[in-house]
């Protein structure tokens, strides 16, 4: 049967992987594709660089709209990366060939997802972007189909390797944040400008699509985004007394009236979650359903093979006609702005270090009661030089009165630095 | 737009459920759909029982063949249960006239999903059956499409609940099975003839299926297959603390020349591996790729919501022309026949009920050393008149040796009753 021909831009990592894995599964992937599956034109910044790949069967393009335009290929992979700039303008090319497109490009359709899908609908034909959220993990199609017939209430998790590998490393080992991003980033596991990961974008591109599928399409910009710098070694031992883990969470949340409560930060989490033994470099997206109940699903989020599984798992999907619109539905909803933190009620871990002498904490529960936060539990630690890191778990309470209380807390002489809030997220 | 027209066979929870679904959330799943999904023919044994929903716009049909061949119907929906009789006779009156089917049904697809797939295939239509493993979790989608580009090395899990369950409470309250499983049939969780679920059939049925996806189909009764019966309180107990959990694991394993290592039976695994926290009735698949690396999906296995939410999303994906040959591969491979446990390497642990008196140790191990069995660990618990519980944790050994060994030891007159083997799952 004729083969599906593919036209790749990008050589990086997962682009040498896409070409390793169409060639050592080659036979059980024409047997589930229905065709074989071949890449025959491709670019990439560096023509010479030596990738471990034979690349010479392959035309060779100077830039990638311009594989785009290849009038020989069936589908264009684009693995560049970005939300602007070559990438978008190659994925903007081919679908307005109406030539689909794979991608594992989550910021491109974090932010323009709702632009690509009207090029897309207009040219009759699809983006798909499996490897965009989670790696190898099918999160995509879990949510966009497997639970198609599903009334969600919320869907998120941990979506950001590099974060989840720096808080397991803080808790395994009681180190500092920067200390332990330093050594993931020496051995390759964060970037050497790590604020796309540690500041919590990347998890918010994940998530904003994640909701687009499961809600609607969010207005990126609107999403309350707060990384993992904040969070000490101390967060992470008290966490282990109060039988929590702390996780970096994008998690998305159906409101009453249905306005979409969607926020990345980082989260306490009960130790018994599905969620809390996922550890080290692994992504989680857990839902939860009126029909389906609760769901989780746990694998590697990022890395040559499992992102490749997944863009040839689309491949796949493609050559034998099974192609979504991108939302997964024919409507085009316009995009939604998330709802404002001060709305959400929840539980809330504060910690604030103080001065360790008598009458502190007096003065602090005198504050948070003017901001009618209730303290269900405290805990201490002491610290050096006559200094102490106080813990405190809320009853159910405000955002906005939390965030309060901390802006007044840090006011307080006996106060040093900022406290640390965290939503206690118990997924109910 | 035209809605598709459904014919359905069988009203019980999963029947009711599916047609409580569709209502429910009828605008989001004809915007997924793309198209209205409407039951418009029903059968069931009972016409008059009340169900507490509407039926009176569906036609009724006086059997499920009946439904079948209602020529006004665009896909059979079939909810009876059962690897003959009814539920074998309308699926293959369906496919026989290229209707497409969607079941629920584990053991029909386990038993003769070969000869289905061929009548399916010679009448150009398709057999979907997300629901019929782990219920609301879409496992067959997972393993047939998402990591279709994939090379597995293994995949299973925890795949009855109602075992999950028991063992979860034996665990919980260090009660013993009988005791569990009489509770568990006053609460519904179990059933009054609960062979089928207890003695592993159910797991057999869920992984031959994922078996087949994954590796090969294979012949259902050359599978080996063992219940949890045999499982007491004190096995609990000693699990705890080597930090291990028991469970009723279904898995499937490609051997090194291309044969299918395939069992159901209760396993030791670690207290740290992501299916030892899913508990109660939740259901977990775990896989093991090449690319995709280690990936685990865990929710409800089993009940109204999740399985309605697995048959509509089926319905979803038909509606949309998104549709696979039975095992993923347009070829029809012979079934295999699973690979005999003598064969398996393991680790495992054995428990033996013994007199408490000097010697007795040595007796045993003398067996275990005769039959080339290297202990590991030895732990004891004492029991009442004078007897001893002893588990001990063998090295890496043939299950041919700890099966031997074990028979060995049930001979000496200082040990009680029949040992018990498990074998210790770390998934590598």
């Amino acid at each position: 049967m004729k083969p599906l021909k593919i036209g790749l831009a990008g050589l990086g990592t997962v682009g040498v992987g896409v070409i390793r894995l169409l060639r050592e599964n080659a036979d059980a992937i024409t047997a589930r594709a229905g065709r074989p599956i071949e890449v025959v034109a491709i670019t990439a910044r560096d023509r010479n660089r030596d990738r471990g790949v034979d690349l010479s069967a392959m035309r060779w393009h100077d830039n990638a709209v311009s594989v785009a335009n290849d009038p020989d290929i069936d589908i264009a992979v684009e693995l560049i990366g970005g939300s602007e700039g070559s990438a978008r303008d190659m994925v903007e090319a081919a679908l307005s060939r109406g030539t689909p497109v794979v991608t594992a490009n989550k910021a491109l359709v974090a932010i323009h997802g709702n632009a690509l899908n009207s090029i897309a609908i207009e040219n009759n034909t699809v983006l798909m972007f499996e490897a965009a959220v989670a790696g190898g993990v099918p999160a995509i199609k879990l949510v966009r189909e497997g639970l198609a017939a599903d009334h969600l209430q919320s869907v998120g998790g941990i979506l950001n390797g590099t974060c989840n590998y720096i808080l397991t490393e803080m808790r395994a080992t009681g180190r500092d944040f920067s200390d332990v991003l330093s050594e993931a980033q020496q051995k390759g596991y964060a970037e050497a400008e790590p604020s796309t990961d540690v500041d919590g974008w990347d998890t918010a591109h994940k998530l904003a699509i994640l909701a687009g599928l499961a809600f609607s399409p969010l207005s990126f910009d609107t999403m309350p985004v707060h990384g993992i710098r904040d969070v000490t070694a101390i967060d992470l031992k008290f966490a282990d007394e109060l039988r929590y883990r702390i996780k970096l969470l994008g998690l998305a949340r159906r409101g009453k009236n249905g306005e979409v409560e969607a926020w990345v930060r980082p989260c306490m989490v009960p130790a018994s979650a599905p969620i809390a033994v996922v550890n080290g470099v692994f992504n989680a997206v857990t839902t939860q359903g009126d029909f389906s109940g609760p769901m989780t699903i746990s694998g590697r989020g990022a890395g040559e093979g499992p992102t490749a599984s997944a863009v040839v798992a689309d491949l796949i999907d493609l050559a034998r006609g099974a192609s979504l619109p991108l939302w997964g539905t024919d409507t085009s909803p316009a995009p939604k702005s998330c709802v404002s933190l001060d709305t959400i009620e929840s539980a809330f871990y504060l910690r604030v270090n103080v001065d360790d002498r008598s009458g502190v904490m007096a003065e602090l529960t005198s504050v948070l009661r003017d901001h009618d936060v209730s303290v269900h539990f405290v805990s201490q630690h002491d610290a050096p030089e006559n200094k102490a890191y106080l813990a405190l778990v809320t009853h159910r309470v405000s955002e906005k009165s939390i965030r309060a209380a901390s802006a007044a807390l840090s006011e307080l002489t006996s106060v040093r630095g900022a406290p640390l809030v965290l939503k206690i997220e118990d997924f109910q």
